[in-house]
């Protein structure tokens, strides 16, 4: 077998920047037919963004690799019939677009299933179609702060702290993806559509985990802990004699290890460290002990002695040391692609490894803005070259 | 229509902890029925982690409600069998066991193939089935600081930050969810199962985003930067007269929308501060000018005021105050569950909207263990009390 997944599924793609090119992305890479719908002029605002290679943004290429572009003017009518026919030739639309656009433009949801009852509209947002914020505009920034992700990211005590990666825009890339998924098992049953309605604010405090547990449970507010965790220890950033290094004791069984490989069955007897309730307790105070211990060596030695000795442990890496990481690249999860024009680059591979989809990810490059206009005209809507070249002159289409 | 996209797909799950029962959360919230495999002693040890109400943990209810739990002794023959027979009538097994552990048990992927050919096979583990770390034992804690993710978060010569919720466990859940759910998209055209391989560590390499980028197409190795982004400003934090602000200027257009807001057109005219490029290089010392303005007042003022004139703003909240905010009750992404015995408490909703999809996510409570046991033999294997009873005295089931 070595069929993808979703090879039989063709996307309208609408998306732009990152949260919605993210979700098309994860469909391309399980073999989905990606049909992105460029403005003519600027294309996806994300081509502006750096850094760049030869001018071409390495930042676009690397969230819409094997994708196809066709570049129309939503503002004409002849180019929002275009689309309406196209609709009635996929399986899902994407946007995320502000709540309202679709409509304005004459392609909300309910137009396009009466067009196509088949049809899959996933939306993605930063606040969703409903609610009081619904219109409001919204960056990953904006909900990373509302969420409550930044209040538990952070020292104790420091200044605020973002997760370094765009957290709310990805998850809401990621919760899009499933929701396109799941109403396609739905589809493939009832021959019906679904409209799927992500919001980046509802995934971030999907994922907020116990910080909703112990506040609810306890009534106790969630604050940030630095580099450990709020309910095991020793788990954490701890001190060597060049760095730190990253240590995690799970359960009683590897703080015993840990205190046997290092020497320290003393450690074991103190009344304050005996669970890993009174750990978590007296963490600080257990802190400066196994940072007096592991200031003795530095971060590699530990990482390999205690790796040895079945205590899980890990440098902190910076991004650079992936792109040599046997592990990494054993698992193809930075994969090389060639851009005409830019050059070679490296770009995420695909997280979701599935028996029978040896391809990891699209060897197709990004589009250039309306590359695939023609193709997909004639192919999709059976239009001949002289219908696209009048189009063309109208500016209708690019 | 009324149905739930997932609701004829029956899972077993032998999934412990976060990242498998994340997994599994998000099949039951899309209607799958999730028949949860436990050690008839302990159960999952997620069972035994705080924060608890009158004994039982908040945190394992938060994740496992709507879930089946049957108890079965994995080291027994017997159990193993039924197992097997059960396996011949689901859709999809999943388990977060260490590798080599399923198979050890009679229970890898091939055996389950054999048995059910159409079978979903669904593994999370710390760094996957394949390449040299993969037998290595993992924690959240570790792939934070493996993939690189730990290296951008924080401020800038600041001592290390975790991302505050366990991020590593709950995207390879997302993925594995989202594998799962596309292999239920192929089946229903090829009548084929397939082994869907999620590795914690690969997930993490996944969302790096512009990290990435920025390392391929520069060689330049990212940074924490505290709560501004590596490429447009001002995005970020900013200090007020009693906190902090989030204010996300995304383009040139909220830039200059800000400035007049804040009767500070002076600002426009800088040459340091004309296009976003500009904004970037110079994001020190534009900080000082916004930290400036934005002590004049509170944060509340300022979010109230800001975000009427158009421009994106945000407290950065702490976990209670989602608790009241209106627009997380419009999307109802805090919902109430009752849990018997331990009460009421609030566990985060689907952020996955869909039409027709009108029960937001399952409510029944967390199973106690092994609480569904005799009714799954019964309508699952058509075992009779007799025969359950006998399993049940020979410590077989519980």
């Amino acid at each position: 077998m070595n069929r993808k997944p979703l090879e039989h599924i063709k996307v309208l793609d609408f998306t732009r920047v990152l949260a919605g090119p993210y979700c098309t992305m994860m469909l391309a890479n399980m073999g989905a037919e990606i049909i992105k719908v460029e403005r003519p002029d600027t294309g996806d605002d994300s081509r502006d963004f750096g850094p760049f290679m030869n001018g071409q943004s390495a930042y676009f290429i690397s969230i819409n690799r094997g994708k196809k572009s066709i570049a129309v003017d939503l503002k004409s009518p002849k180019g929002i019939e275009i689309i309406k026919e196209l609709v009635k030739k996929v399986d899902v639309v994407a946007e995320n677009f502000r709540p309202g656009t679709m409509e304005k433009l004459g392609l909300g949801y309910d137009v396009l299933n009466s067009i196509n009852p088949g049809i899959i509209y996933a939306t993605m947002s930063g606040f969703g179609q409903s609610g009081p914020y619904s219109k409001r505009p919204a960056y990953d920034m904006i909900v990373q702060g509302m969420s409550g992700i930044m209040s538990i990211t952070g020292n104790p005590d420091g200044e605020p702290v973002r997760v370094g990666t765009s957290i709310g825009d990805i998850t809401a890339g990621m919760f899009g993806a499933y929701g396109i998924a799941t109403a396609l098992v739905d589809r493939a049953i009832t021959g019906k559509g679904r409209m799927v309605d992500v919001a980046m604010l509802d995934g971030q405090v999907a994922i907020l985990e116990n910080a909703i547990a112990r506040y609810t449970a306890l009534g106790e507010v969630p604050k940030p802990l630095g580099a450990r965790h709020p309910s095991i220890a020793p788990f954490g950033a701890f001190k060597t004699a060049d760095g730190y290094l990253i240590m995690a004791c799970g359960n009683d069984s590897l703080w015993e290890t840990f205190c046997k490989a290092v020497d320290r069955i003393d450690l074991l007897e103190l009344p304050e460290y005996k669970t890993n309730a009174l750990r978590t307790t007296n963490a600080d105070k257990l802190k400066t002990h196994i940072d007096e211990i592991l200031s003795a060596k530095t971060t590699a030695e530990w990482d390999e002695y205690l790796n040895k000795k079945g205590v899980p442990s890990s440098p902190i890496n910076t991004v650079d040391k992936l792109f040599t990481d046997p592990q990494i690249e054993a698992r193809k999860m930075l994969v090389e692609v060639e851009q005409p024009g830019a050059g070679k680059l490296r770009v995420a591979g695909n997280p979701v490894k599935m028996s029978g989809l040896t391809q990891e990810i699209p060897t197709d490059p990004a589009p250039a803005i309306g590359e695939h206009t023609a193709d997909i005209l004639a192919d999709f809507l059976g239009m001949d070259a002289a219908e696209i070249e009048e189009l063309i002159k109208n500016n209708i289409i690019k």
